[in-house]
């Protein structure tokens, strides 16, 4: 299997760093509050795709930059171009958006939002797509595209916020546009803790060693389990697993477990 | 495509008011806490069925009436006949309320129900059946098909409520058929929020005039994708979803957010 | 139909008491918080098994012991075994855990979790399997398959965990392996409702009841359809429940609920 090393990119649209096995990503228009280009989804798109075969990063933060996470889709560069467009590309490009998700979703990495300040449109669906968030008192999430003359049907948004905060509240965010507060998102389970914004990297820093000190091989399977049983049948999603967690037995660090407890000792994992 | 209008619609089971294109609909037994009987059920299902090919309604509101919303099947006009009907006239009855369900949720419309005092048993299901739901301290929703000697699965109750509530919840509610007290229903995200009964209706009015206020045409899709997607695997929504946001910027309603936000002016959309 | 009677049961792996038409299972470990082996789970396999099947039980309380419920899978007499196996026996093992998730999911009575101290593994499962969860304040929950090497997709729990307590939650219990308390439970809706651990028994005792009071025919049509549709279209669940609430509707036990309406009392249900 070709592996490649993702340390060294240098992407164009987005900061990325490497430590200790964790890759960050940052958006890099702070005055802009962060909004997306046609170039940096498609960067996003490549960089996320490029995961699953590489071999020095075990997990991925989505972080924030200068008080914002993400302001969705430019409204010069891409709603003012999308107005004028025919149907076959206004299909890529709503097509290349969902693309994005699907990489992230099939990365194989676990991937954690970390969120302050604005968070909305296409930054809301990928705080949403990323497997763990984290957010600041101050983080204002709004699936907005109601706002903006569209559905609330964007990158998977009717699929993926019903079964994160239930279908009811879903419902009205997506229907009204309106921003989900940081204590409501909490509440509702859209975000899994909060914390200051003096706090928020340290936080995600912390939860993202403590998930890359896990058994990385196996968390793979947790991602690809939690995606693949979607709409499988309880019946079916027992045997998928059934397969899934055998395939972890094994593995060594399900051995490295079982040692380290029988000699009273914290496991060391290795991720084979 | 042939367009009808529904201002004028003269229902005999219910009251019906359109104005500033929003549908309200009110039982109209008040006395008896407004029950259904066969033919309000018939009534509804086919005012819903009407309903996606209306040209001047965006939003209904189903709404109380005395104090009450609704309190499901009359115990002397539904549920003695049923208990001396045959297969065939027994399923042809639970069809027709499934029918209505249907109706609801393919109605291409948001429902909103503003729920106060009793809402219980179909009651409960056409609460559910809604997009949006508001309610008063009063409200006593109860699933109690489990009262009356029959099964919590009762017009999609346990596909719908596990989504809502949790399956945890659910599965509580429609064993016991016990009430969920309206503060229970809030902190679950059954009800959006809770008002005081002397606001319900203009609280209502104000929700749906601000989704009314939308991008109605989009708002449909809306609507259509939460269904269609609801058991699509996470690849196909995302699909699913890029084609659908696709048809929606090729609406005038995307463009006039988008001339309005340069414009620095709030958009007027139009539904199409 | 050939009917068979558990009360006289006598596993050899647990506890199992039969009074009232409710079954009690506490697994019989308790100085070493009710670990489960390879004999208990092929035990309780069969016993929920046997349960569509008996005539004289309507509802399990699965119980705990000694101020813990379950511990998980022993770590020397399975880890260790399993650290050693080939994947024909790896698989049969997974399978076999899977087995007893789906023998809880199709035995036709309700089952409820009363769950003190120690709650994690298989055990976490055991209880997320059952239809209805209720807890002391001490009640400690943890899917604790990554801190063993393992993936959290153990038994079902990537597709019956996001279903009870949201996605996003799911993934971070299921990523670090972290106890979930007693109250994040509750908030969550994990935990029906949290009581003291000296009143526990009595409370799932007065639930179970609760519950075996009411039509148990149609409850088993209630748990059918609760795993039924579980990826059904919404379209397809309606379709669904009025076919499974006409059969209910032949049954006496809604003829009797009617004649009790009528005649001013409480409805004494029998179960056909």
């Amino acid at each position: 299997m070709q592996q490649s090393e993702l340390a060294d990119l240098k992407p164009k649209h987005f900061s990325w760093e490497v430590s200790d096995r964790i890759a960050t990503i940052r958006l890099t228009r702070p005055e802009r509050k962060n909004p997306l280009t046609f170039e940096s989804y498609a960067e996003l798109r490549d960089t996320f795709r490029a995961l699953p075969y590489c071999s020095d990063i075990d997990v991925v933060v989505f972080a924030s930059q200068g008080g914002n996470f993400c302001s969705g889709g430019d409204v010069h560069e891409i709603i003012g171009p999308l107005t004028k467009m025919n149907m076959k590309d206004l299909l890529a490009f709503t097509r290349m958006t969902g693309d994005l998700v699907k990489a992230m979703i099939h990365c194989t990495k676990p991937v954690i939002a970390a969120v302050d300040g604005i968070c909305v449109g296409a930054g809301a669906i990928i705080a949403m797509a990323s497997d763990l968030r984290i957010a600041t008192p101050e983080a204002k999430c709004a699936f907005l595209f109601a706002r903006v003359g569209l559905a609330g049907c964007d990158m998977g948004a009717c699929a993926m916020l019903p079964r994160i905060i239930g279908q009811g509240r879903a419902a009205e965010l997506l229907y009204t546009g309106r921003s989900m507060s940081a204590a409501e998102g909490e509440r509702w389970g859209f975000w899994n803790s909060l914390h200051d914004a003096a706090d928020l990297d340290a936080e995600a820093r912390k939860l993202a060693a403590r998930i890359a000190a896990g058994p990385n091989f196996a968390h793979g399977i947790t991602k690809t389990q939690l995606n693949q049983e979607w709409n499988m049948s309880l019946d079916q999603a027992i045997e998928a697993e059934a397969q899934a967690q055998a395939i972890c037995m094994q593995t060594e660090d399900f051995t490295r477990a079982y040692n380290a407890f029988v000699a009273k000792e914290t496991p060391v994992f290795k991720g084979n």
